[in-house]
């Protein structure tokens, strides 16, 4: 695996830490310092601005724009309209100057430069000397924080201190449409009003979706305010005079509103958000910290994974566990996890298959009332995935490949109609939310309805071969280093699962809520010539593997095809996308992805350890993780089959991905996703938690290098910690009842006393 | 196959007729009508104008706009960059008036419709009565001709009578660069220059290509005529009084000059142009008439394909002789054949490989030099195809899949990249004329050049199966509805073939021409390795096929696609593109044209009668023919394993593809390309001959409803007629040396005198 830490940041297990300003990774940092608290989003840019590589981006979740997507030809069933969150407003724009200087730390003269994220809190400071051309040196101070408490406000804090000489400052307070979305080339809004009375406010609507958004502040400092108004901007600036010592601190607290879809016409709206941001801060600075960092000591009391003796580990970790609640943990169920989560423009915004696949583990064993709103999501827009089937001649619901509203939106036809194993991640998540939360009443209400649309959609797509088996034709999976193949046994699989699960669901439903069953059947038109074409198809779905090796082969000719000896290929040749020509890339059996090995952590019980290590051992040199949602998957399997060298690797890019800069585009945004397969990767890696058999199953083990970790999972209600340490595994229920859980092999009944096991051979 | 005709048009043996307007068919009808000469085209749009339907449209062989294509994401490897064939300026622009009304067939009252192309000289004349609204009755008579004797030259004639009371008519001739090209929706033209005095001229120059169309006309009518002008248009008009039972004739002889590349500015090209364009109208309209028809008559004397007791068909095959003649006959290397040859845009006016498949054998047969010039356009743009392989990580030379300038313009990556066979075909095109032709010269001089680095394409695009069988993978084959696929029978058989046709020739010119072939080796830096390499490449050259049934597979895993019957679809469902979405057409066993079918066409001697007939009984019934290559090679197949019937149905399809428009696209212009193949289905389907013997072989057989028929072909500089009737074959030399052919299986010489033989069984 070619990949190479690129590390500037200390390595602290409760801060991220930048020591000294890295001017040249500055928008790595933006990324890294990023907030969010999952209905707004910041990056780390500089309040006071910056005119060396910036890329200013606040996002308001779900607030998109639209555009055509040109094909060079158009073909029926392919998607043509793309959409894109997009870059809001700079609630945070600020400006200081200084006898005629205005700070801009890509020119002026600076030191002592110190930034740190508190993951404790979720607060980042940012703090250096400023040493003006006319002598002065005035220390200023940075704090910012989107409150996890109330979603709408946003904090700022500015200190500053004249060090030396009595400094004479103005300061600019505003709220900008200006940035640009870089993508698009352009900011998409269309100033609607502006004001600065008792609130400093601003109404924005993009051009072609015509959603608006809205911000309004105040700020606390008493000093006199003149307003400063510009083209899509406004706010106020006032003058503070500092003798030699003297410290100065305005507090800026802003209120955003997103109006995703109103009939109101522009003075009535401004009316309402006004008086909704007058609301929203009517509260003190000190009152929202409180109440901001009281949800993160909570977080951090039952969600924590403590490692002991891997700083690094650790530092990556928690600042995973921090990013996906900044992400998301369940506002609001038209929200979603974005690829980049709120960080950067990366991948539009949208929402893939990975929010079932990676994320919502990480929310059902920590948060199930989030858990449930994701998946409440896909039932919302269940009305655009039977659309998007219609258009490609099949029946049922066929969820979109890359989406915001829950339409289609990938502009590359070949994933977006190809890679069909989407839907049934959705199934997936059912599935899982139901094996690990039980919540009854969402199967009936939800659940069992999205399951035969999305059945209906494989019975439709899929085809009979002429040799009887059942299976998937023009597909591509997981790996996308292969299109257009057949019988992709990832996608043969879980489609067969998804046919399974939704025979359960209905005899469940059918049993339990009659009632409501017969309703939803008289809904749906639902035949029982269905159900039964269901289970023929499940029992006659084609799985292609090698009897003799017993390696599942990924397609239909896999193991036909040349073989690249990936270690050949020139670092400098990564990624392949940007070097390779594409039909050079598809034409191997390097993958980029391992869909095999997926399966067999999914439903781990349905393989042997002797299966699993075979297959590892064919897929894993072939594998390039092009995709950074591979080395987890990679870890976690490496762990279960007895690989610690392997496990520790690929465990250690998942959980500083980011931090490590490993693919060299973190300034692009966060990799949102891939740091919710980094909590499975300790959880289910080292931890060895499957969910798949009767009981919630462990098999803990560790890494020589640690001296011990811990984390904690709800599950059915309760909540299990499990410590690992000196060779033994402690199991206690920390809230709720006793249950039963699988460890190493036997069901074991753990309460609230703390019950031990040795670790497995 | 479910086409049906849609005719309108008169059968007659020697001529194309419309008697009463079909305003509903005004586009199908002037593709129908179109002239041409290989230098320009004009379909048969109105002289006067329409405000009907209409596509005037008026091209320049080669002159061609580019824009850049717009892919939703940008790979490496991928062209960027569309070229297309622009619509020029009408030059038979006219406008004719009486009593202050505009003659417009749309809106005027007519009859007596009638129009005819005649094949024998290539003339298309058009006459009405014209009754005007202030009751007059005017006679019009129009005439038009492309020279085809001097390229530079159109002519068009147009008679006035006066039927009914005196008219008062007002006759403008222009040159009109407004037409706009349709689907970049403008007219691409800048005018320079323009300018009415002896002659009338005008110059335009493209916006990106910077290319320019220059156009002067005279019209010998002796009255006064007075200059009018517009934006992009120039032209004269004149008053023309016409007592009852008089009758004018104004004609009007137009010089085009396309300069496609210029260092000249324009006051410099435009006297240039001006003194060229005077030298080529200084002929009379009746010298230039004689000229032209005099072309004709040496065509139909050696060229002609009589058939006895087929009106149908024997106007079918005329129509096609005669449009392959209009769209090339060799007279500039720079030129090539469009899928549309020069009578619309569709196709963007590029070249495929249709050119050296379908179109060369017509012009190996008919007109070498015509042939050889075919094969020069790819020399030509060998550097180009050295550029395409580059970019896709390859080396040698690809050719492109569709091109005006030799660079690959197909912005459907999946096609332009993955259907590699194209190279081959030119391979193929050299080999072809070698045998025909036997053409050391150009051989030595270009052929062994474009071969080895054709070689080398493959040999880098090429790879080794685990099992040791070389192969290409990641292709699409000309079937175009499997993409993406691997192991393309007919794609690695004919790059196996290439390997072979270049092994043969370089040991050819090493013996031949040594000092010629040491220049060459020097130049191209070739290694006697490269040539084992091919060698070994050959032989080890994967072809699938069953071996229990003998049917060759179209690629790896075909046999195990779902099985789709063709009958089950219904007929509104075509063409499928329109209808059904991408991945739909893509996933079963049905094929678009037969890849196999067309292996045992090229290659017939490597294939028994017996695997011919199993291939063709398992194909055809899977093949939907999208393409309107795919009739006429069935057709040739069915006569070959004696399925008349089939032979027949589908060689009427490929003879009137465009006279009852069976694909109901004639509007957009011709199918050039499937003309050409029509030529082959009568030859090489009825007549029976095969090119890839030792010796040029034919086993004639007749359709059982015609009398007789016959054709001739060139061949080793004797041109040969053949003639089939009562049961029997006659062969005569009617021009050059006595030769040896392979008639119906045994070695026969055929010389002056002919030689009658019994038809095969």
């Amino acid at each position: 695996m070619p990949k190479i830490a690129d590390r500037y940041l200390k390595i602290d297990p409760w801060k991220i830490v930048e020591e000294g300003f890295h001017a040249d990774r500055s928008q790595v940092s933006e990324s890294i310092f990023s907030l969010g608290n999952e209905f707004m989003g910041s990056r780390g840019s500089f309040d006071e601005g910056f005119s060396g590589q910036t890329l200013i981006g606040n996002y308001l979740n779900g607030v998109y724009e639209e555009a055509p997507i040109h094909h060079p030809n158009t073909y029926k069933g392919i998607s043509t309209r793309h959409t894109f969150m997009v870059n809001s407003l700079n609630w945070f724009d600020t400006q200081i100057s200084c006898d005629g200087e205005i700070l801009d730390l890509a020119v002026s003269r600076h030191w002592n430069f110190l930034r740190e994220l508190d993951l404790k809190t979720g607060i980042v400071t940012r703090s250096f000397v400023w040493g003006t051309q006319s002598g002065k040196e005035i220390k200023l101070t940075f704090r910012r924080f989107l409150s996890m408490d109330a979603p709408s406000l946003a904090c700022q804090r500015i200190e500053l201190e004249s060090l030396k000489g009595a400094a004479v400052a103005e300061v600019r307070f505003g709220l900008d449409f200006n940035p640009p979305h870089v993508f698009a080339g352009k900011s998409p809004w269309v100033e609607r009003k502006a004001e600065a009375n008792a609130l400093t406010a601003i109404l924005g609507e993009t051009e072609n979706t015509r959603q608006f958004a809205f911000s309004a502040f105040a700020v606390d400092e008493a000093a006199a305010f003149e307003t400063v108004s510009g083209e899509k901007r406004i706010g106020r600036k006032t003058v503070v005079e500092l003798a030699e010592g003297e410290a100065r601190t305005f507090t800026k607290r802003i209120a955003n509103i997103a109006v995703k879809k109103t009939e109101l016409d522009v003075s009535s709206l401004w009316k309402t958000c006004m008086e909704q941001a007058g609301n929203m801060l009517d509260v003190s600075y000190d009152d929202a910290l409180a109440a901001h960092t009281a949800y993160w000591s909570d977080v951090w009391k039952t969600q924590d994974i403590v490692i002991e003796g891997d700083d690094e580990q650790q530092q990556g970790i928690r600042y995973c566990i921090f990013q996906l609640h900044q992400t998301y943990h369940g506002v609001d169920a038209a929200n979603n996890v974005g690829a980049k989560g709120l960080t950067g423009e990366a991948y539009s915004g949208h929402t893939f298959w990975d929010t079932e696949t990676y994320c919502l583990p990480f929310y059902l064993f920590n948060n199930p009332k989030a858990a449930r709103n994701l998946l409440e999501y896909r039932y919302h827009t269940l009305p655009q995935a039977l659309d998007w089937s219609k258009l490609q001649d099949c029946t049922g619901a066929a969820y979109p490949m890359s989406t915001i509203d829950g339409t289609e939106s990938c502009g590359v036809w070949w994933h977006g109609n190809l890679e069909i194993h989407v839907s049934a991640a959705v199934a997936y998540g059912i599935w899982h939310y139901m094996k690990i939360c039980d919540d009854a009443e969402f199967l009936f209400s939800k659940g069992v309805e999205m399951l035969i649309e999305i059945s209906r959609f494989y019975a439709s797509r899929g085809n009979w071969s002429p040799h009887g088996e059942f299976g998937f034709y023009g597909v591509m999976g997981p790996d996308e280093f292969h299109t257009f193949v057949n019988n992709n046994t990832y996608t043969n699989v879980i489609a067969r699962k998804t046919f399974e699960w939704t025979q359960d669901a209905i005899e469940r439903m059918a049993t339990e809520a009659p009632d409501a069953y017969a309703v939803l059947v008289e809904k749906l038109n639902f035949q029982i010539s269905e159900k039964e074409a269901w289970e023929k198809m499940a029992s006659a779905m084609k799985i292609p593997m090698n009897l003799e090796t017993g390696v599942y082969e990924q397609h239909d000719g896999y193991f036909e095809l040349p073989h690249l000896d990936i270690n050949s290929i020139p670092v400098e040749d990564f990624p392949l996308y940007g070097s390779w020509s594409l039909p050079r890339i598809y034409r191997y059996d390097m993958i980029k992805q391992p869909d095999v090995l997926l399966l067999q952590l999914f439903f781990s019980a349905d393989y042997s350890l002797e299966s699993k290590k075979v297959n590892y051992e064919y897929y894993e040199p072939r594998c390039i993780h092009e995709s950074s949602l591979s080395p987890s998957v990679h870890s976690i399997l490496a762990a279960e089959i007895g690989n610690q060298d392997d496990a520790v690797k690929f465990s250690l890019f998942a959980t500083r991905l980011d931090l490590d800069n490993y693919n060299r585009n973190t300034s692009e945004g966060l990799h949102t996703t891939s740091i919710a397969a980094a909590w499975m990767n300790i959880v289910c890696g080292f931890g060895g938690m499957r969910t798949d058999g009767e009981l919630l199953a462990f098999r803990p083990t560790i890494p020589p290098a640690w001296k011990g970790y811990s984390f904690s999972v709800t599950h059915l209600g309760a909540i299990v910690k499990v410590s690992v340490a000196a060779g033994r595994a402690t199991f206690e229920v920390v809230h709720g009842d006793p249950l039963t859980l699988n460890i190493n092999g036997a069901a074991e009944e753990i309460c609230a006393e703390a019950k031990s096991f040795s670790l497995g051979e």
